[in-house]
């Protein structure tokens, strides 16, 4: 019966791609207004069109090399199966793929959202946010699709295995599809987010600060590239990085499950496919949840907010009440229902505790603004002050998170460590099972923002660009919550690696033809060992020497990491503001309005930046796990993954908070308050702002795909480890 | 015969304590110049006492609850010994004294300096030095005493003991002496970097960028508040830190030795004066190296470096050569000379590292200051950027430092742990051997820069200035290598102090009637019981969710701290510049020099400001580890520590470098470089200076008090933390 219940997940995510395939046929069919408005539409199209085949040329040459290094490893000294390299392949595929899609929605939805706002806010609001569905939608469809495709594939694959080993060689073969999506991601959210970036701080340094035109004014060379980034790094990126964290945190508990559960075929079966189920109905909800939201006409802020808050809420609190459901069709213990729940609630207090710490409507982000009455260098250490103490809700969030939902699914017992990990693991996967409309909600900021760009460039009417603000600033919410949400999924999807990681080495030894463990002087049965075993096999304790120094790099690794990402964006800024200058400076006519300023060149920079720019934290993030994992070994490897994910965590929230915080403290001077737009306060929070970009938009998030990345790569090449020190 | 080496410990404090005065006594000696000059000089002694005098006072209503929770748990439930509450006393006492001495003589002796320089750079050169000896010898010399005196007196009063649990229970008694060296440390490196970047950033924003006027300018009213804050923060600060962190490292590398070489009774007894004995050499070593230092005159920048470093290296390479032969007249492995040497090269890799980073002779900082081009925005985020790549080369000599030092001291097996963190342990030992003479080079600093304050303020000669700019200068640079080294030292100490953690449990469940810990299974007697033996009865290994979660809060630990001091330092500093701007507005006289501002009113605000702002992260840094403690045991506290180190030594790396680097980036451009003084990249410069300030001399220093705070109340509590778990 349960093979049965398992076809509900092709079903789902076959919806979700008609329902994105619908959405985004409607969105094409609306005009697309004004000659000017296509005109610059398509040079936004075209510039992201340019960037992406750039960053996947450069992910094609990573992808073949780590290809012919599964491939090695499977046919040479047979230190992975032969799957691997092709699973690799179709995770990465399928992730560029849902990236290419969704930004081609959004930069064909932007001039349409525009010009569908000189009507009405209504019909504005409905065409963002159904072209950001589709992202969401395409997303999580790809995703399922690729997950149930290969999960029967293997089933034959494998059937020769015994029964005992199936599952497991089966889930941990399929993880690896979740290291190509992990690679993948890292060069859409890395590139990406030194694109953006540079061309933000770019245009923002020339434009608004020396040429002193506005935000998105056509006159600004490095405006298309600005609105490109945009769409490459909050709509592409950000979708590679909750892909990854969609298909890693079910594939990881989809593992830990086959291993809680072994000693019973059903339930572990079961247990298996039940984190598959959660998302094929919570891909259900989520398209329901899509429809319900609209708003009405001349609605306030807080209306807008709460019309995507309805549509976000239905969706929550329905698959809290399946998952039950679901639990109880598989047969399985109830309680660990409450770790779903768990993880939902864990999602909504971090981005709660975002909203809180970020938005202008709050004391925090006015008291940075008003710490700009004694100029940008009090503007930057509130911002940094209070971004490092908003890390205390989110991280106790994730604390109380891990040991409910450890307890929920354990029997309340610390003792049954498998069915706890298992438990973290759903709670990760709960969090993420409405990725659908929580995605949407993200792409739609974008999409809004490119929208009032489109609209100020093409000189539209005083109402529409009030429409266009309406809708903008409600994606800058959407936005902060949104990032919130992948730092916290990234938390616990890393976390349920770190645990599958341990199954990966089971698989590895078992490959390498152990088959028991000796732990103090006892021969355990591989099959039979369990986690604790393992710890005390590998003594991943905290007195040895090789954990505390994997911790140290880990922590390391980390600020590196950051630190890369940052100077990235202040050398390909600085790139950029040489050429506006030059353009401003050759070409009088630009400043003037009587000539058009070359846009093109302005993508092109962005784009060798980005390109250039995210080889070296790209390679560090793949080097270093596989480096400590020869040196150090198991024990290292394991210090290593926990180190990154405590620090990387802590500091992708404290980055994305100051830099949401410094970003509304400048709205909030904008908004009329401590001397308004154009004051000494405005010019201080407007560096605060400048200093925020790279921390939100590029450093911050890239800190979640070097959690999970730095998990994936040691689970695919946790055989290598093993086998190296055997040797 | 190995008691009778022992005397060569108290014999070398006493000789610190007298050269101390001796150096003393000379400086006294010495003309403070004309009467403007003893009158600054005054006003700043005068505002330093009155801060140290509201310090202690906080500082005493702590240590008197904190004697009293103690003394509950020794004479009540019987969880602690009878002798901790004295010892913690006696800890923070000497402390504080040490702290009130060093700023005594630092205070007394900036007139004196700058009167010298109007002699002759050597003569300078030789007082500021000198009296930052002063510093230098009372740490060490009455942290030795302190060792010495307790060591003898508690061999008489455990004599009664059994051997095998003697030196244990003495050792684990004496580093309950650390916790009052910690607590006194945690006032003087919080409150006094409150302190002194509240009157420093709130002096530059209204004296440097509002009024134009130079830094040091008599008019501004914060400016002898700024002078008084270096005292505070750079001088006794930076000694109550470092005095912890001998302190805590000899006496956890004795608790280990007692622990790791327990079979042997007189080797376990030399194991624990191992320690003693190369500290007291190097007190030996650093006095004769004191007397290396001199100068020619008209010496040049890096020959004054060479000079301070002539002292340093004599003393360093020395002890290098000496330790072995202690390790041999102690009968000890002779490699545990090997984990000597280590500690001393890692603290000379952090510190040249640092210098690098940091130093405008280099191209980091360099290209901190050319971004200063595109605006204080790029300073901002490149100096973040660099400060973050800076992570790298000390965490890698920390890594390799700690495996060296393990290695050999376990005669290169991993699985002598005990003998290994004895290593560690020795190595902090080696880093800190030399203090005398290192601290010495850091207390010189802020005397220097004093000097010149005192210079510029009584408006001498343009000579005399050039001179002392010149030794304040190199001030800087020792500043900053000093900072590497304090943290590098915080974190070997802080590693020490985490194993020590296992022996103090030890002792805990004897006192408790424990005699066997059941392991897997198996009955291990409690003496005998090794650290792995602990792993694995406390399950501290990675997969246990509640070390997962411990190192989760202690990486938010890091980050909290760090906020709220930053946001403490933005608070006090925004009062102070609202003062500066009352006084000038109230009094014209004041900026036209016809008037003498209200210094004393600026130094009563930082004074407040600190004292109020002390409060909370000092709360928090006590009590949290307890609260851990006792909801998720000794796995939940283990996490907690080693994820407050990994996290707490990174970051601190961080804001230490980021804030050198700005500092420097702002002097370079002064030297004339990209447009020079009054050009906007220099004001962009003056942001990021500003920004750096409590980057480092606030926030990055009291992470280093946090990592070994947080242990010591571990340590402490060790006992309630068993007790509560057994219930």
């Amino acid at each position: 019966m349960e093979m049965t219940l398992f076809w509900i997940v092709p079903v789902a995510s076959i919806l979700a791609l008609s329902f994105a395939y619908f959405f985004y046929k409607n969105m094409v069919k609306q005009d697309e207004g004004t000659p000017e408005m296509k005109r610059i539409a398509k040079h936004v199209r075209d510039g992201a069109k340019a960037y992406l085949k750039q960053q996947y040329k450069v992910v094609a040459w990573v992808f073949l090399a780590l290809c012919i290094l599964f491939a090695w490893m499977a046919y040479g000294p047979g230190l992975q199966n032969k799957w691997v390299w092709f699973a690799f392949l179709t995770g990465g595929f399928f992730s560029g793929l849902a990236g290419f899609i969704g930004m081609r929605t959004a930069t064909m939805a932007s001039a349409r959202t525009a010009n569908a706002a000189r009507e009405s806010l209504n019909s504005g609001l409905k065409i963002a946010f159904r072209s950001g569905a589709v992202m969401g939608l395409v997303v999580v469809g790809l995703g399922l699709l690729d997950i149930s495709v290969w999960f029967v594939l293997l089933q034959y694959a494998f059937d020769s295995l015994p029964v005992a080993e199936k599952m497991t060689v089966l889930t941990t073969t399929m993880l690896t599809f979740g290291m190509g999506a992990s690679t993948q991601a890292l060069f859409a959210r890395v590139g990406g987010g030194i694109f953006t970036k540079a061309a933000d701080v770019g245009a923002d340094l020339v434009g608004k600060v020396e040429a002193g035109i506005p935000e998105d004014d056509p006159r600004n060379p490095a405006t298309i590239a600005d609105n490109v980034g945009d769409n490459v790094g909050d709509v592409a990126g950000m979708g590679a990085d909750l892909y990854e964290s969609y298909c890693g945190s079910i594939l990881a508990t989809a593992a830990l499950g086959a291993s809680a559960y072994h000693l019973s075929e059903q339930a572990q079966f079961n247990a298996v496919i039940a984190p598959m189920l959660i998302a094929a109905v919570g891909i259900i909800l989520s398209i329901v949840g899509i429809f319900l939201v609209r708003t009405d006409e001349n609605a306030t802020q807080n209306q807008l907010l709460r019309s995507l808050g309805k549509g976000v809420n239905f969706s929550s609190v329905l698959i809290a009440i399946f998952s039950f459901g679901i639990i109880y069709l598989l047969d399985m213990n109830l309680w660990i229902g409450g770790s779903i729940v768990v993880g939902l609630i864990v999602g909504l207090i971090i981005g709660k505790s975002t909203e809180y710490y970020t938005s202008q409507a709050y004391r925090p982000t006015q008291k940075i603004a008003e710490s700009a009455e004694t100029g940008p260098a009090t503007v930057v250490i509130s911002g940094i002050g209070t971004g490092m103490i908003s890390t205390a809700i989110p991280v106790m969030a994730i604390v109380v998170g891990i040991m409910l939902s450890f307890l929920f699914a354990s029997h309340f017992s610390f003792d049954n460590i498998g069915l706890g990990l298992y438990g973290i693991g759903i709670a990760a996967v709960g969090m993420l099972s409405t990725l659908g409309i929580t995605l949407a909600t993200d792409a739609y900021g974008p999409i809004a923002d490119n929208a009032g760009g489109n609209a100020e460039m093409s000189r539209l009417g005083e109402e529409v660009r009030k429409r266009t603000d309406a809708l903008d600033s409600l994606g800058n919410t959407t936005a902060a919550t949104g990032k919130g949400f992948a730092i916290g999924s990234a938390a616990l999807t890393g976390l349920a690696l770190l645990a599958s990681y341990i199954e990966e080495l089971k698989v590895g030894l078992l490959r390498l033809g152990n088959e028991v463990l000796v732990v103090d002087g006892v021969d355990i049965p591989l099959h039979k060992a369990n986690f604790v075993d393992f710890m005390h096999y590998y003594e991943v304790n905290l007195m040895n020497p090789k954990v505390l120094v994997g911790l140290f790099i880990g922590s390391m690794m980390a600020f590196l990491f950051c630190g890369l990402t940052m100077n990235a964006v202040g050398r390909a800024a600085q790139k950029m503001v040489e050429e506006v200058r030059r353009q401003f400076k050759t070409f009088p006519g630009i400043l003037k309005g009587e000539q058009e300023p070359d846009y093109a060149r302005c993508v092109e920079i962005s784009t060798k930046g980005a390109q250039v720019e995210m080889i070296w934290p790209s390679i560090l993030a793949i080097i270093v796990p596989i480096l400590v994992g020869l040196v150090l070994g198991v024990s290292g490897v394991m210090g290593l993954l926990v180190g990154g994910l405590a620090s990387g965590f802590v500091l992708a929230v404290f980055m994305a908070n100051a830099g949401g915080a410094w970003d509304n403290a400048k709205k909030y001077v904008e908004e009329g308050n401590l001397g308004g737009k154009g004051s000494d306060v405005h010019k201080a929070t407007v560096i605060g702002d400048t200093v925020g970009d790279p921390f939100k938009d590029t450093s911050g998030p890239s800190l979640n795909i070097l959690i999970k990345l730095m998990s994936m790569v040691s689970i695919v090449m946790a055989g290598v480890t093993v086998a190296f020190h055997l040797l």
